[in-house]
């Protein structure tokens, strides 16, 4: 009975508790506590949540393929979208993980393509060029067919570091080379809002 | 394109990684924001943690059976805790769920039986004793070996409802029952502990 005793005392071996605990603690959001109580949760409803999630994570764990073309995540390589034709072929919008390609999407409001870089550069975590999707993404811009590429890495000092130097690569593809725009998010309070982005916002005002 | 637009361009179907993450938002504790981040982090990590815990998932649902005589989980019915020569077979401790149990497992102050009760009465959610396991518990309290039955059901209106309906169920059983004390929790400040505590502690006061 020692602290970590979460279930069938010592009981363990195949069917044990202690190893699907452990196993759910990893997932983000989750700890040790949660874990125990994800895992009681699950063994409450096996036919209508516990199966169906194991076989979800074996199936989608088999299917889903990374996109030769933009590293997006998918059933299909090439993925949905680089292989769509109501998408515009023109545009590349850049991000920096798949999560982030994701958000574009519910946005609704681009209907480029993708370029998912898996990270951005850190000197921190010893991320550098050649650790991201950067020498496919210079082959895809130097296409005839590519006119803009918009970066939408994160607006933090490694995403825009890693912008900046996709910009000064991509500097001689021809290629029109775009970032979001900065300013007050749609709903927020000035009161709340950093320093930082209330100085883009008043850099970049507008006449009204 | 819609709101709920997760992952793949519509292209749903097996391994559709929309089914995993509504699969993953039903755990506690995981949202559908959470559920998305915990799919992308299992899919950047499919051997070492998806699989495994896709097989876990489905070991775990197909092994694990609730104890017929405490219902506790385990893989052994009768559990490893009521088959155990080392546990003080006088004394049941009644738990309202199997979360209980393992919390009071981890304590390692306690070397008796358990009951799982499966749940408090609840008018609200139309919980009676019939829906609890408190037949077998009147059964198990008859038996010549037991002759304490420790109530430690939540501090909780339901809680404490529920305890004193067993009490006195179990008032011609020839069995002490007990309930676990109220006071201050070890390391807990006085200032910010709730009246109804306090009170508790103030009433229960020991001679030093």
């Amino acid at each position: 009975m020692s602290k970590d005793y979460p279930a069938t005392g010592g009981a363990g071996g195949p069917g044990g508790i202690e190893i699907l605990i452990g196993l759910l603690s990893k997932l983000p959001g989750l700890g040790p506590r949660s874990a125990r109580r994800a895992a009681l949760f699950l063994l409450k409803r096996r036919e209508s949540l516990m199966e169906p999630l194991a076989r979800a994570l074996m199936e989608t764990s088999a299917n889903i393929k990374t996109c030769s073309i933009c590293h997006n995540l998918d059933v299909n390589d090439p993925c949905a979208i680089c292989t769509s034709p109501k998408r515009d072929r023109s545009i590349i919008c850049v991000v920096e993980e798949v999560g982030d390609l994701w958000a574009m999407e519910r946005v609704a409001s681009f209907s480029g393509l993708y370029h998912v870089l898996g990270g951005a550069l850190s000197a921190l975590d010893g991320i550098g060029p050649d650790d991201l999707a950067i020498g496919n993404l210079v082959r895809r811009a130097a296409s005839d067919d590519v006119s803009e590429v918009i970066l939408a890495t994160n607006a933090t000092v490694d995403g825009q570091t890693t912008a900046h130097y996709i910009a000064d690569v991509l500097a001689d593809a021809g290629v029109t080379i775009s970032g979001l725009a900065h300013g007050v998010p749609v709903g927020g309070e000035i009161d709340y809002l950093d320093e930082g982005t209330l100085a883009a916002a008043l850099k970049a005002r507008k006449k009204l």
